[in-house]
């Protein structure tokens, strides 16, 4: 396992000259700062196994995360080691796991042999599917009123988009709403990903906690919380209807339109304000 | 290539029991309305390709239109036919393609043997990445005054968003800035694809026009419109700085955050307010 220590990095921005374009057809040259998004190529123990687009920050977190959510390994103890290079074309992650791991992960890959994936990591075609996440183990509830209130703390642990207004955060809060740090990416499950290799690198995974997102709260997320154990999820935006059935089959507490002093939840059991915090 | 009927059609969104709480630990029962995000595999000729989330409407366009918008056929006329079916685990999508199409395709898939892809339709690699767009033919620019008309109507196409919240939206415009229609998807690139196959369905491919998005802008985004010769996108927010560099290289025109009565131009040459409309 990777140590806490700053990941490689790249720029999270790059400095871009724009116009600014009014309705009367006039425009004011300008500086502009654009979010970073390259392709990030993840290859384990040499093999290839996935490029995304991804912001080149903190990309050992989101490796170790993606390995982690995607099931590619069974804990943070399967992965050795993980270098990140940056080239010409893109940065990649090579990724040092267990050899069981990787036996597993040469088996999975040679069952799709002649296939390509496109969107949900290999899968082409629904009968390869997995939608039955494993049900969580039952936690106290966090209160409504902390997850409030680690969401009002997310902006302020956002200063990429701050910068860029084209970022999305996930944030580690604790049961009593205290935000702890937020990872930033472009790509939401990104920003999910190097959340969850970030809690690895630091053995927080498994203890009492929960993710704020600033995004809509899609199926993957949903998933790839279930898979590490989060058992409380919020979203800023709406959920789809496979993101609050994937929750239901997990008994993962979502919640979406989480603003201001209201949160509307689409799964799980209530987290009253008397409620033991966990 | 498939005629304009309107598609075999599964609910956009469905009605679920939520709670809405308040940060006091209240809460109240209440019935919400959800944007429908099911698995959707998409076959041509009968081999697996992909499967992706989507909101399962207007599907027969969403294939034609990925099929485009990826390269995988050179034109509709290369369709022949397309059959939605819906099933217990999602829906799906056959394509019958031309024999000259399926076998660039079953060539392609064949160099990737023995991988998976993730993200980026079967790369899994970044020397497999293709990221040099074809230049987009010269066309007079579109006035700053229309994308912004246009970028306003687009709220009124979308249905599915104002119920649900959770929706993105692609419209096609006139170069005069008359909103013609838009297609609406939980995923932006489903959305943007669903106009793409809505576009070569009504023969409006190559016509012009421009297109409008409710999202930021990223790299897919930017090198779909270039590959079937789109040479305007706007979107509401944000774009990356992947998506700025191939429009630069497709001489594609880019705008982000048109809002009101500004929008900046991230890239391609300026749509005065003189200048004649194509």
């Amino acid at each position: 396992m990777t140590d806490d220590v700053a990941d490689a990095c790249l720029p999270a921005f790059e400095a871009l000259h724009v116009t600014r374009c009014r309705a009367d057809g006039t425009g004011t040259d300008a500086d502009d700062v654009v979010v970073s998004e390259v392709p990030v190529a993840i290859t384990f123990n040499g093999l290839s196994h996935a490029v995304m687009m991804a912001t080149p920050t903190d990309l050992e977190a989101m490796a170790l995360g993606f390995a982690l959510s995607e099931g590619l390994i069974a804990s943070p103890a399967q992965c050795y080691g993980i270098d990140v290079t940056a080239g010409r074309l893109g940065c990649e992650v090579a990724l040092e796991v267990a050899q069981q791991a990787f036996v597993q992960l040469k088996h999975k890959r040679r069952s799709m042999e002649g296939r390509s994936g496109c969107g949900l990591c290999g899968v082409d075609s629904l009968a390869a599917l997995d939608l039955q996440p494993e049900p969580l183990p039952a936690r106290p509830p966090v209160p409504v009123a902390a997850v409030l209130q680690a969401m009002a703390q997310l902006a302020d642990h956002q200063p990429v988009n701050r910068a860029t207004g084209g970022c999305h955060a996930a944030g580690w809060a604790t049961p009593d709403g205290a935000l702890q740090f937020a990872m930033e990416d472009v790509g939401r499950h990104n920003a999910l990903d190097k959340l969850i290799g970030r809690l690895a690198q630091r053995r927080l995974l498994g203890t009492a906690g929960f993710v704020v997102m600033s995004s809509r709260a899609s199926y993957e997320l949903v998933r790839k919380c279930a898979r590490v154990g989060i058992g409380t999820l919020a979203t800023v935006s709406a959920p789809s209807t496979l993101a609050v059935a994937i929750a239901q089959q997990a008994g993962l507490v979502l919640y979406g339109f989480s603003r201001g002093q209201q949160a509307v939840r689409y799964a799980g059991v209530a987290g009253g304000a008397g409620s033991a915090p966990g």
